[in-house]
């Protein structure tokens, strides 16, 4: 089942959640009632969710013309795991100067929390990050959490998980690196904006591909322009999102309406290639590209990028230390 | 003011907001009318808080042994910044081996997403992070955010901070230590807790302690056991909490129910120590230990650092790439 997030432009009502059904760019969007919870939807058992879902398609569906989709979730908290092999290599090469994997990457399934108030949605336009000469795209494939854990065994973790959606992490990759020196890192270079869409896909949906150890193993793509400029496949990632979400709430929490990625895929940033050849090429992302991005079973985004219209404010370096008595 | 959350152990109501009134150990906490939201109080015109708190002090007060402090507030995101150059300079030599502070530091306040589901009360227990035999304490100053910025001018950025409080910011050294050499910064090694409180004192409060640069100057003391192990001013901060957040909201937001934390201040860890002289001395906390943090004008916190009870899950490392067909 795909549930979908969207709002009526003209409309009186605000965020609203629907059930997407057809296929290919032939989609229309049944809602459900309006106070309906994408996440407590996520959460119910399948018989309700599909009695719900019965109930919504009796009623009259929904153009994408007629609607605006939204992120699936604002999330409470978003982990960004960094599960592809390949990926830490060549953006390695990049950022330290040789391709290499370190052994702390294999011990243990590594994130970092994100900015949880940038999510947009899965057709929106994004403005380009201020101060970038390198903006940059991640495929990542993303899960939806609808049950707090804690301590979860991976057992646990697969009934916390509610679906599957597509993201791009958009990156400026020359802000980042500046502030990844300082080993605190990524903040200002990725909180701008992050899209997630078009739409949760339920986890039931996905089970027949799971590989013998339990891995989803879905072919990701993204196109710059209409032409592929990377892809990947989700099997490659070293951790199913059951493993990482247990060793995510390990003596800490994973809650509901949170937003857990596999971290770029391999391939799936420019970052990849500028690292293992030292060029710019392809080119760093301008306004007016278009990024498309598809996950096999989970659909498409699709985002412009667009001029800022807004006025950022100064940055204000350091006041120097002068020793104060303590 | 200082407004305190606290629940009254065996009282019907769950968290409520309060008044706190008196000095030193002989402080005690008037409730506000049930349903009173902390933040709300924070974000009220001047006037209509001191009507709201004249109304609370003609009721009963609540003695600190009948009730629980609790986290000022559930943050919606957590940002930890990295403002107090002397703590920059002393930690880089623990970890990179040489003592100082990258021009990168100095360029702007730079910041991490810390886990936001972890706070604890002021005087709660605090069970060890698994896994971890250097285990450590941050002393900060941290700003509750009462209202949402967007590309904020420091004026702004002053209108939106409610108060302040103490905060200890956890951190298992060497779990932090082995995730850090991947760059994405510190995650599991600080996820399991932190400590926020006792209450927060609202901003015009402290606007006698300001300097000529608009930086609040407090006195910031750490202590274990009793002895004193630590401590630096807030005029050390290399920005003012108005610069860091205008800085965070830049082409991003800042919303109502943050806390944005000063990061650690000079000698405010004990990693400080151990990077100095590269022995561990003063030794890791143990269980047992009490530690115990005051901020002039916003008083003290104080952890007892228990065992942990739970089983935490094992785990699992990567399963090692085997090429698939993209």
């Amino acid at each position: 089942m795909r549930l979908a997030a969207f709002q009526q432009p003209g409309a009186a009502t605000g965020r609203r959640a629907g059930l997407v059904v057809g296929e290919g760019p032939n989609w229309w969007v049944h809602p459900f009632p309006e106070g309906t919870d994408l996440i407590e939807l996520l959460a119910a058992d399948r018989d309700d969710r599909e009695a719900a879902a019965d109930t919504a398609a009796r009623g009259d569906g929904l153009r994408p013309d007629q609607i605006r989709l939204l992120p699936p979730v604002y999330p409470v908290a978003m982990r960004d795991f960094l599960t592809f092999e390949q990926h830490v290599a060549g953006v390695g090469k990049g950022m330290q100067g040789h391709e290499f994997v370190p052994d702390e990457w294999y011990a243990a399934p590594s994130f970092l929390f994100m900015a949880p108030h940038a999510v947009t949605g899965g057709y929106d336009d994004v403005a380009i990050a201020p101060d970038t000469e390198r903006f940059d795209y991640e495929l990542e494939l993303a899960a939806i959490v609808c049950r707090d854990v804690h301590n979860a065994t991976t057992e646990q973790a697969r009934a916390a998980i509610g679906g599957y959606c597509v993201m791009n992490d958009w990156s400026a990759r020359d802000v980042q690196g500046r502030e990844m020196k300082l080993g605190l890192g990524p903040s200002k270079g990725k909180d701008f904006a992050t899209t997630i869409g078009p739409w949760v896909v339920t986890a039931d949906e996905l089970d027949d591909r799971r590989d013998a150890d339990g891995f989803l193993d879905l072919r990701m793509t993204v196109k710059v322009n209409g032409e592929i400029t990377g892809g990947d496949r989700s099997g490659h990632m070293g951790w199913t999102f059951e493993q990482m979400i247990s060793y995510a709430s390990r003596a800490s929490w994973v809650k509901k309406g949170e937003v857990i990625a596999s971290g770029t895929c391999g391939g799936g940033a420019l970052a990849e290639a500028w690292g293992r050849t030292g060029e710019l090429n392809p080119p760093p992302l301008r306004v007016g590209d278009v990024v498309e991005m598809t996950i096999e079973r989970l659909g498409t985004i699709r985002n412009r990028i667009v001029a800022r219209d807004d006025v950022v404010p100064p940055i204000v370096p350091a006041r120097r230390l002068t020793r104060l008595e303590v």
